[in-house]
């Protein structure tokens, strides 16, 4: 089966560099709908959805590929072999921060580009590293996942885009969290929140934008200045967004520094 | 679950009227690829799949609600719903054209016009009418399925494309019927092959094109002439192409076609 039907790729916009914007943890290709018109008109713009994720094909998942960041990577790279591309800026949210990461450190030459939106390399607190959950706190999240797992959609959803005022919003995230199908979250909730990727940092070659909302309870402050100070070739601005879905909640403000950054960062520096 | 998420929808173009485009049997919107950029500066383009075909959510599908033309219409009359459309245009292939004579039928208002793509209001031969399939032709053609999925596949993209010398172009069809659910497919086949809509023909009151190919061992010349004759406010054309799957073979053609009638003879009507 061609990646393409596999992972639900679908393809916008009438420029020809290509820019892919990868979905987290819980969500599907949908949630960039409000940022991805801003790139029409000069950009390939590529979706897609993760194995097990939004409408990719069944029977694509299998516990054992995505029990680690590998095989999300392994997902992105198998679509942009199959399209042949190369020097492709790639947009990540949460967790595909780290499959960008996990791209550039394997395949540099696939990426001009890695931008971060919400990222962070370790999601759990340890000695000496604020990562913003505790193992309790995760513990709880999962369990509330096996129990009720509509619940826990709503539950997260409130998480996301706290202290916004938007209930329709919520609305359409929970209904996105609760669309996806409950085994394959709860596995992807364990490899997201336990991954650790601060050792690889310094290995990075690849320039990269790190977008940071002002207040995001997944991702801590600290978290993203931990991902500032030890990934190198990287650069990071904070949103007035708060929160930990802006692609959703301020779309207007991802999608300006978005194109700011490439248009007069990025294409000058090569 | 939103019909966007639960038939894959995909919307595309700049344009405000919609144009909905629908795959038939053993296909999933992918089959349009060819056709729809020439649609994009002055239509919104509107792809999907039909439950349990492509990359439609996984548990969409029912035998029972798709047992005849009904649930297929449904599927379009709840899309068509939930986007709040009116007046669209309904490009239809194969069986979708009696799915978009179905709408016709139940909700007038919903179509500007309907365009049927290789249609037929019945495939079996009966007493005075030749459909052009004998029912034995059918038997064989779902034992194959049931024996050999695979290589019915490869059977049915020769037959879709027969005479057309483009080997990659089989494959690619070969592959989309390879790649949905044998026992979806098999249910629809016999929903597909065993429909009749003849007696409904005079009911409809939709401007209607029917684009018929040269030469199709789907639909002979026959059948598109009991459809033309009988289908009130009903034209058709004689295209070019050869084979069942003309919007894959000969898809400059079919653009140009429908351009034309949506541009020349529907706007100057209304």
């Amino acid at each position: 089966m061609k990646m393409r039907k596999r992972n639900n790729v679908q393809i916008y916009g009438n420029g020809t560099t290509p820019i892919i914007f990868a979905h987290g943890f819980g969500c599907d290709q949908h949630i960039w709908e409000y940022v991805i018109p801003g790139f029409f008109d000069m950009y390939q713009v590529i979706l897609f959805d993760y194995a097990g994720s939004g409408n990719s094909s069944a029977g694509s998942y299998s516990e054992e590929r995505y029990s680690s960041v590998d095989g999300y990577a392994e997902d992105v790279i198998g679509i942009m072999e199959e399209m042949a591309l190369t020097d492709a800026i790639f947009v990540g949210h949460s967790f595909s921060g780290m499959v960008g990461l996990k791209i550039a450190l394997e395949r540099p030459e696939l990426l001009r580009s890695n931008i971060m939106l919400g990222a962070s390399p370790r999601f759990l607190n340890e000695d000496g590293y604020k990562g913003g959950l505790e193992e309790e706190d995760l513990e709880k999240l999962l369990q509330m996942m096996d129990s009720d797992y509509r619940k826990w959609s709503k539950y997260m959803a409130e998480l996301f885009l706290e202290e916004i005022d938007a209930p329709k919003m919520k609305e359409e995230l929970e209904e996105m969290l609760a669309d996806q199908s409950p085994e394959v979250t709860r596995s992807f909730a364990e490899v997201a929140f336990t991954l650790d990727m601060r050792e690889k940092l310094k290995e990075n070659t690849v320039p990269s934008l790190l977008l940071q909302s002002k207040k995001d309870s997944l991702v801590p402050p600290a978290a993203g200045e931990y991902l500032r100070e030890h990934l190198p070739y990287s650069e990071s601005v904070m949103l007035d967004a708060k929160g930990h879905a802006p692609h959703l909640s301020h779309p207007q403000e991802v999608t300006s520094l978005i194109l700011d950054y490439i248009e007069q960062k990025l294409w000058k520096s090569s």
